[in-house]
Order: C-alpha cells, then sequence, then structure tokens
C-alpha cells in the first residue's frame, strides 16, 4: 500500500517547530499501516525538517540560537547569493544542514517514534510563509 | 516483502561507533531480498546515526573532535535547555546535524554499501546507555 | 514496482554541483511511477548528496565557502586521520553533515520537488573521480 499527500503547513515564523500533530491529522489513513514507513518531504530550500525532542520548547529555541551563530548572517559578506537579504544564502546552508526530508518508521498505524521524538518544521527565513510538504507512506 | 524489527544496541561511551555487523547479526532475513532498501532509525534525540568510513578508528575519534570544537560544551552558558548538564543541548543539536535515521540500498542479500563505508551510531551523551533502533526494509 | 540502478556519475571538481539530470537521464523507467519516492545513496565517504536551489550557481559556490571556513582544512593540526592530505578528515566530516543520501518523492512519472529544488553532488575531495550512486525506486 502506498499513499501519497501534499500538505500546506500553516506559516510560521523563523525557529524550530513542533508539527508532528499538524502532519497527522493530515493522515487518517496511516491507521491502516501495521509496519511501514513515513516520508516527509519539503519542497522548499530555505525551510528544513528535522527529529528532535517534543517537550520542553527551550529545545527549540536553543537549536534557533545555536544555527544562528553557526551560520551566521554577519557571513553575508562573504556571499554572492544574496538578493533576498542576509537571511537568503543561511537559509540554503541551513537547510542542506538539517536536511529537506525526514523517514520515520510506521507501526500499528501510528509513527513509531521514540518517547521524546517529534518532527520539528526549521523555519529559516523571516518570512517563510506556508510551506508545502509531500508525505510518502509505504506499508501493509 | 516490509520486514521491521526493533534492536536495542549495547551501551556505548560517548563517541563514534561502528554498528554495521551489530545490526546484520539481527537481520538474517536480509539474505532474501534481492533489491531493496533498509531504513534505520534511532528512537533517541541525543545519539544520530551516520554513514562513514569503516576502516580507520581515527576517523570515528577526529569525527568525536571535531563536533565538540564544532557544538562547543562552553556555549551552556547560551542555552536554556541545561537540566540534564553541559552535554544536554549539545547533544540534541549534534543529533540533528547528523540525523536519526540513514537509508542504505540492499541488493543480493546484503547492505549495499561502497568497500570503505559503515554505519555508526553517534552517541553524543556521556552516559547514553543502550540505544533502540527500528529497521524497516522492503524489498522483493 | 522495485528500480534499482547503480550510476557512475562523470568526474566533478571539488565544489557543489546539480546532477538531477544527470540522473534522471539514467532513468527512463521513471516515467512508469505514478507515486512512490526515489532512494540515491552515494557508495563514498568523501562526497555527499543534498537537496538545494537548483537556479542560481552562487548558491553552489557560496556554499563551498560556507563548509571550507567550518570545516576548515588547518584543523588537520588536531586529526589523526591525515594520510591523504588536508582534504581527508574534513571530507569525512562534511559527508556526515550532509549526508550520504536523500531520498525524494515520485509523482507522476517524475521526481516531486519545489520549482527551485535540485539534487546535489557535494565533491569534497580535491580529486574525487568518478563518483558511484545506487538508486532505488519504489513505487505503483
Amino acid at each position: 500500500m502506498i499513499l501519497q499527500k501534499e500538505i500546506t503547513l500553516k506559516p510560521r515564523n523563523r525557529g524550530f517547530h513542533l508539527i508532528t500533530y499538524e502532519i497527522l491529522q493530515q493522515l487518517p489513513e496511516l491507521k491502516k499501516i501495521s509496519k511501514g514507513t513515513a516520508h516527509v518531504f519539503i519542497q522548499h530550500t530555505s525551510a528544513s525538517l528535522t527529529v528532535n525532542e517534543n517537550a520542553d520548547p527551550t529545545v527549540r529555541s536553543d537549536m534557533e540560537k545555536f544555527f544562528n551563530r553557526a551560520v551566521p548572517e554577519s557571513d553575508m559578506k562573504y556571499y554572492d547569493h544574496t538578493l533576498e537579504g542576509a537571511d537568503d544564502m543561511t537559509s540554503h546552508i541551513k537547510a542542506s544542514i538539517l536536511g529537506s526530508s525526514i523517514t520515520v518508521p510506521v507501526t500499528d498505524g501510528v509513527f513509531n517514534l521514540g518517547t521524546w521524538q517529534g518532527i520539528y518544521l526549521c523555519e529559516h527565513r523571516n518570512q517563510g510563509g506556508a510551506r508545502r510538504i509531500v508525505v510518502t507512506v509505504y506499508g501493509e
């Protein structure tokens, strides 16, 4: 069984955001999968997806702090791709470090994540807008 | 054909560790797959998985050195998520940089890796304990 | 339906390179897949794959600049794995940060990427040579 769905996420501020439930709400068919995987892909190059801690919101704000210092906007002077401002090239870099897709196991009709895991949208732009993702679930 | 298995890895020290054979030992059914993929997912947010060099142990120790300098524990003063100590937030960050899962091709009953490739467990905590992974193999 | 193919990419200079079309040219069978995914895996530990911007070549050169500063060859003095020169250990590190595989959705016979997305080969070695990838497509 293959299920594929395009989902538009609601717009979010720059930063790291838990989106596990927003995805699950769009996937009622997941209940039919006893074992398989879900591939979640973001169709943008200035936002990314990752799996991390689902409980303490300071993990998300500390992630934003870390990546802003590791990929500083003050480096804009070294870059040529700067047409859209200081958060343009840095967003592309962060997107490749974190990745444009994640794959998680599906077991007994749910994402088989660890107790403390959730799916993050990593919004790297100041004004990213609504982001489009494509979810592909395989399983039986 | 879909095969899904939860595996508990033996506890390892902080650092980068080759686990290709520990996974393969738990997957005798892999021999039945002539072409497909294996998805390996770690159910934790302070350890990660990656594919890298399988021969020289200094690659693994140099990786540990690099990530300790790139994501330094002395940054703890900038973070809010520090309840579990200096290796808490840094482990979450490293986990997202490296990723919580890998997917490798399966061909003629084995992981179809390059000659010099192996699967690493990246243990970011000082006391990570036994880590749980979920392996999902598709193929025919 | 499962399709698996080994492809040898033409050799490229150190840097980030768009390879979407080189892969597509080798996958005429993709047209038969109405929904599924394509997993692209590189069988090397000193080059990597990522998805990023497909239009402006300065994104690729700025990525190369960023990673050379984030993983500097002057750090060679800290490393033990240096037999093949200053670009040896740094290439392994970059490969794990960026990742050895990507998975993209396939819809109506094509890679279902965003308008501005393409697949990059990230060549981290000065003399990487021809790189081997394994593509596995699932779908119906």
